[in-house]
């Protein structure tokens, strides 16, 4: 049987272009023979419409899009994801389901059974859990058709007491299919094909998986889409990071293949450029602004932005002000021609005096502290809103997740922007993320990949006055934020006890400021935003 | 049998003073003769303690703080609410749970069935539901214990397909026990009774139900805890937004009272303020800044901090521009002289010049627009941040809901703030509190109250110039967003078809800037935050 997979990149509510993308994709699997063409989870509203799915009106728009849709499938099936209203009296006002469209009508509606409710996750908010479970019957193949969490059930780590492929073993398919929506993170994709292997293995089938590609604000999404053979080998691997269809025979398995190794920092910077695109594109915009001040943070970001948006849609802006040394502007400018970005150079001093001119009285005989830092970083804040006000360019945040952790930022300052680049890459992997930019030549300047880091709102200001080494801080975090660990792991895992604790009390006490931190585009297994949920006036 | 109900107001996190709390109220009602004293869901650690619970060491706390509390229970029982692992290998990591104390050790557990998963509730992202249904004997009594939600799967509108009670009812019960966690909005406590009733009528039994009072960063608790008798009349009723504990009979009720009827706009003024104060006094800050520009928002903003805090904490900051009109900074001066509160004058217009000269270069050519007001209210931000940074105190945000939902706001200006005092109430509510406000004297100078709206961000502006009547604006916002109502509902429902198009794609469009918004304090059903979680790049 010749079944079309089809990784598509669609856009959260956009019902015309959805469906658009879908029947094309349905009259080219005709034209090429398929017997069975198989979309992504809720691929016709995209993932995650969130609390969308609390208007009837948004599940009613899935639905007779669905209907139209079927319309188009003669002579071949199509399994489409998308919510279903549940019509039973009890449960959950909804159902994530997967549409089974042939001759022309909705021929069967299969139920998620496993809601994931856990990071980013937020199903079970949604969402009514399946409990009829039987195949799907296509051209005479039997299919167990579930929907991602539902292989997730793995017996050494069972989060549910059901297991979808149980139930359905009872009904001897000879092929599973499982639709998804599987946003990556830098470990997803190893995670995802060994879960995808063990249950080949345990139920000695083939599989075929089709996930989303791109880019839903903060979600990226890496596709990955794949058919494994009964004996649990890699057929078939979609491409990452892209759009494609693939046509494949089940019955027919070619040669297996082996996983291609993409390092992990270049699935960061593909996922970081897919992720600044898409959210330009699907939001309709073109063009960036960003403050570049030299560091490497800011240099990072605008080499991300020029490779996702062209060098023409990027705007550097240089901000100076009297504590800003002439090798940061050098820096800035030798980026600038590097890349060739656009660039506007804004002295900030004169501002900066109005300000103390205004607050002279008010602050009188008060020492200068923090304020007038802060006052600096906001000034550029500012400035950098005023030109994506007058030119309609949004402004890139960068901000680094080390920073954001500690909370070592100004909020209304540089915490100002429309998006976040690199808020989930901690300051040691920005520097990877520096050198593997320049792996071809030396685009971002040696200079600011060798210089310490430095804020520079006061004379001969360094990060390390306030913070410890970025080595051991991203160690810290690392285990503190991604792996769940408390105080007492810390000190046991022998980090010292008084820096667990500064560091873990500063994590905690800045969540005021997170709070207002634009959206940060997700490439670890545990982000701050959406994925990670902490109350402010907490004392732990 | 005499039973001690612990409304309490305690702190997330803070596992000293709540257990010096719990202990306290326990060794009261030993010596007032109790033989069971209750406290509220999750008592031991607050509601809600969010991603904490990720953390083994957050939840070693709880139990070892429950495991030190179950010492004081010597010839008294103690009902503790407290998360607790789950020790099956199956299903979420933690119950929500209520520990039995009593002889100084713990007797039982028993963990919460129904989990909320909706609005701001996300319980499932923790807890494995229970399903084990057995009463608890105390001193020969059965109790059937449940926790909030448990009671809440009511015939006609059935969430879930187990209804504890039910299962419990097998065992025979003479009592019904909730302990809950459940915050106010201004139609919760009427809803919460009703629902109290609807279980003692079915079940003909008896109730005490014990609930948290406090502000917990945005949610707000109003208590509410209560006894109902067996056919379902209220018994006692304990006040709305303070903490008591109080001993009552519950084999010999007494005469049934009336519901003391607050005004629904009394108890959004009751629960905003003690909003305000929690956030403060729980996050260890006493003063308070805030922007005030002889507009309606800013003054019921300064009287309610005012209301909170003492006057003696509230500084008032007048940033007046070449817009703005006199009759405003005489409103505002009446205001500050009315409430007793601090006040500074900082006019902004050379700062504003500084901008103006800093970008004419760039700017060169291109007339004013947006640019030039947001830069105002972004130059009043950085003033009062620089106060806040200075001094210690919390800016507070002065945004009401209607702006907030259709962003008529300057992001990073007028929308800076640590709290949203009113971020959840609507224009025309604004205006119901002001009145409320005056009801013994005119505090709020009547002409803030009569005066046409204006940002006075340009000469002769008025917020009608680019937004509908309020009164309009608000009615359409309510149903879009309280009630879910979408687009073609909202015009069946009798509003102009172009009017719904454009303020629910403004609500829409807007989102990215709700993301950056400071908590906002809930009152309603349906408040922006935790509660309402939408995409920012959706096309709908």
């Amino acid at each position: 049987m010749k079944i079309s997979i089809a990784q598509l990149n669609v856009h959260v509510g956009n019902f015309k272009k959805n469906s658009e993308k879908i029947i094309h994709e349905i009259e080219q699997a005709k034209k090429q023979g398929s017997e069975l063409i198989v979309f992504p989870e809720l691929a016709i509203c995209g993932y995650p419409p969130r609390d969308f799915l609390e208007y009837d009106h948004f599940v009613d728009e899935c639905v007779s899009a669905i209907a139209n849709i079927a319309k188009h499938c003669i002579s071949i099936t199509a399994i489409v994801g998308s919510p279903s209203f549940n019509t039973t009296k009890v449960g959950k006002r909804l159902y994530n389901s997967a549409f089974v469209l042939s001759d022309g009508r909705i021929k069967e509606i299969v139920h998620k059974t496993l809601l994931p409710t856990y990071d980013i996750f937020d199903e079970y908010r949604y969402f009514e859990p399946n409990s009829v479970f039987k195949c799907v019957d296509v051209n005479g193949k039997k299919i167990a058709l579930t929907i991602c969490e539902d292989l997730w059930n793995l017996d050494h780590q069972k989060l549910y007491k059901v297991s979808p492929m149980e139930e359905l073993m009872a009904h001897q398919p000879t092929l599973m299919i499982n639709i998804a929506a599987s946003p990556y993170d830098y470990e997803q994709a190893e995670e995802r094909l060994a879960v995808l292997k063990w249950n080949a293995k345990k139920y000695k089938l083939p599989l075929v998986y089709v996930n989303h590609v791109g880019a839903q604000t903060e979600l990226i999404f890496d596709g990955g889409s794949l058919f494994l053979s009964a004996d649990a080998e890699l057929v078939h691997l979609l491409p990452g990071f892209e759009e494609q269809t693939l046509q494949l025979d089940v019955d027919k398995p070619s040669t297996h293949i082996n996983l291609n190794n993409t390092s992990k920092i270049a699935s960061i910077h593909k996922a970081l450029v897919l992720g600044i695109r898409d959210y330009f594109r699907k939001s309709g915009f073109q063009k960036a602004v960003l403050g570049l001040s030299g560091g490497i943070d800011s240099a990072v970001v605008a080499a991300l932005a020029a490779k996702a948006l062209g060098p023409e849609n990027v705007l550097a802006v240089l901000l100076p002000s009297q504590y800003s040394s002439d090798h940061s502007i050098k820096d800035a400018e030798d980026l600038v021609s590097n890349f060739g970005i656009q660039k506007q150079v804004i002295p900030i001093e004169q501002i900066y005096t109005s300000f103390e001119n205004g607050l002279s009285d008010f602050f009188h005989g008060m020492n200068p502290d923090l304020t007038e830092e802060n006052m600096q970083a906001r000034i550029r804040g500012v400035l950098l809103m005023a030109i994506s006000n007058k030119f309609g360019h949004i402004l890139l945040n960068t901000s680094n997740k080390s920073e954001v952790a500690v909370g070592y930022g100004t909020l209304y300052g540089d915490m100002c922007g429309g998006l976040s680049v690199i808020g989930d890459v901690y300051k040691t992997q920005v520097y990877e993320l520096a050198k593997y930019i320049n792996s071809d030549s030396e685009l971002i300047p040696e200079n600011t990949l060798v210089k310490a880091p430095s804020a520079e709102l006061r004379p001969g200001q360094k990060d390390s006055d306030s913070l410890p080494e970025y080595d051991l801080l991203d160690q810290v975090l690392y285990h503190y934020i991604e792996c769940s660990k408390g105080r007492t792991e810390l000190v046991e895992m022998g980090f010292e006890k008084s820096l667990v604790d500064r560091i873990t009390g500063l994590v905690n006490r800045n969540e005021y400021k997170r709070y207002q931190t634009a959206p940060i585009l997700r490439i670890s297994p545990k982000a701050f935003g959406m994925g990670r949920r902490m109350p402010i006036v907490a004392k732990y």
